[in-house]
């Protein structure tokens, strides 16, 4: 077992990384984009911009940690098992990104030990970059830095809920989901991997996701943990491999999301 | 009748407009807010943002051009049959605003003669102002300026379409706005006054949406008219005063969506 990284020491990497994803994200966003369809039945566009980042992203970790795991959406899995395990998804929120909206990030984790241990999603349109790590997480955006902490909301009624499209729930999930919807007092879509930064600032409750895989959740489950917040499966179990997803401000609003999903 | 305003003029006031009205809703975007409900039947806040940011922008089109009319969302109507008249939405996207999502937009129209004639949508935390002059639209952002123009995608198969919330749209309207996504490649919620300005941009080929008002819509027609799109009812008449209303790229698309509308 290697000897353990400072939180600090990987922070500064984590903006290296961002940097090197973002000379490859940025020029190509709004720009017209060679999209090729990634499974024949559905619509999930991978650009140059998620191909040429993740590259990036995997070379910086493998010349300063070869030891560790990576796992990234566009080039596979490599040496998972290893202590420090970098989870990486180039461009989430393709669909945003084709549509020139700037609520797409890139998110790269890092578990330790199989468990979620530091996370960034950088946005680098707007400039904002969200960090998490064990018991706190904040923005940096323009050289300031802003400590995160989830909203103090504790009855549905007064609750945000955001998704990124209520047609991806099918059967029982769209009622679930429509449940926990009739429940909140407002509905935001289309906000992808920015909904769980926004419920890390304070700006939402609740973010509910199905079918999502390990690398579309894994940087974001430090940022709305340090920010005080929880983030489970939506039975209260683990999520941290993805799946359904549930993010919560706090344990009571969690809670009552549980019990509305669970009826 | 008064002296006609060289359009360069009208531009640069505009951008009086939109720093005088950023001013009052940037500091207070991602803060808490007091939000107020305008109607008892249903969510619709109010913030001082959106107060304050209209006053601004009244206080300066009154004290420059006292002849000319004046509609705001939140403090009514002033000689509305004049030549030039002024039509402003502080905060379009309220929702937008409060749950922290930087797509909401300052609208501020210009009619002449009861005509769209120019118009801004400023999003003051990108950065990004959105102009539409007679026959032209452009982008200015940190002081650089680019041309808009909009998509030449002809085919709905290869078309996106934007809307705010699909749960807006009730009965004949729900199954009008569903039969449009299904031709789509492509449907994005969440997206308010940005939408419009991503047609411009050739991002997106349409927008739908229905119980507009005029100050909902009054900026956003010179923007995507002047980057080479349509905007009209969904019927094809008439969008000026709100309503129903249907944006798109260009004539091909724009008939394409008329007629799968109409079916």
């Amino acid at each position: 077992m290697s000897t353990s990284l400072p939180s600090s020491q990987i922070e500064s990497f984590l903006h290296e990384l961002c940097k090197a994803a973002a000379q490859q994200t940025l020029p190509r966003f709004r720009q017209s984009l060679d999209v090729s369809n990634k499974q024949a039945s559905g619509f999930d566009p991978v650009t140059e911009a998620d191909r040429q980042a993740e590259q990036a992203i995997r070379a910086l970790i493998k010349s300063r940690y070869p030891d560790h795991g990576i796992v990234g959406e566009e080039f596979g899995t490599e040496n998972p098992q290893a202590e420090y395990c970098w989870i990486i998804d180039p461009v989430d929120g393709t669909r945003a990104f084709i549509s020139g909206i700037p609520l797409w990030g890139t998110l790269i984790g890092l578990y330790r030990n199989g468990r979620p241990f530091m996370g960034v999603m950088d946005q680098p349109f707007t400039g904002e970059r969200f960090i998490g790590t064990p018991g706190t997480a904040h923005l940096s955006k323009a050289h300031k830095t802003t400590n995160l902490t989830t909203s103090s909301v504790t009855a549905p009624s007064e609750a945000t809920v955001m998704t990124t499209d209520p047609n991806l729930f099918k059967g029982r999930e769209e009622r679930q989901f429509q449940a926990l919807a009739q429940q909140a007092q407002l509905c935001r879509y289309g906000t992808d991997c920015y909904a769980y930064c926004m419920v890390a600032a304070g700006q939402a409750e609740w973010v509910l996701e199905s079918g999502l895989s390990i690398y579309d959740i894994a940087a974001l489950i430090p940022i709305v943990e340090g920010a005080g917040g929880i983030v489970t499966n939506w039975s209260g179990g683990d999520a941290s491999q993805g799946g359904q997803v549930l993010a919560a401000a706090n344990k009571t609003i969690h809670a009552a999301a549980l019990e509305i999903l669970a009826q």
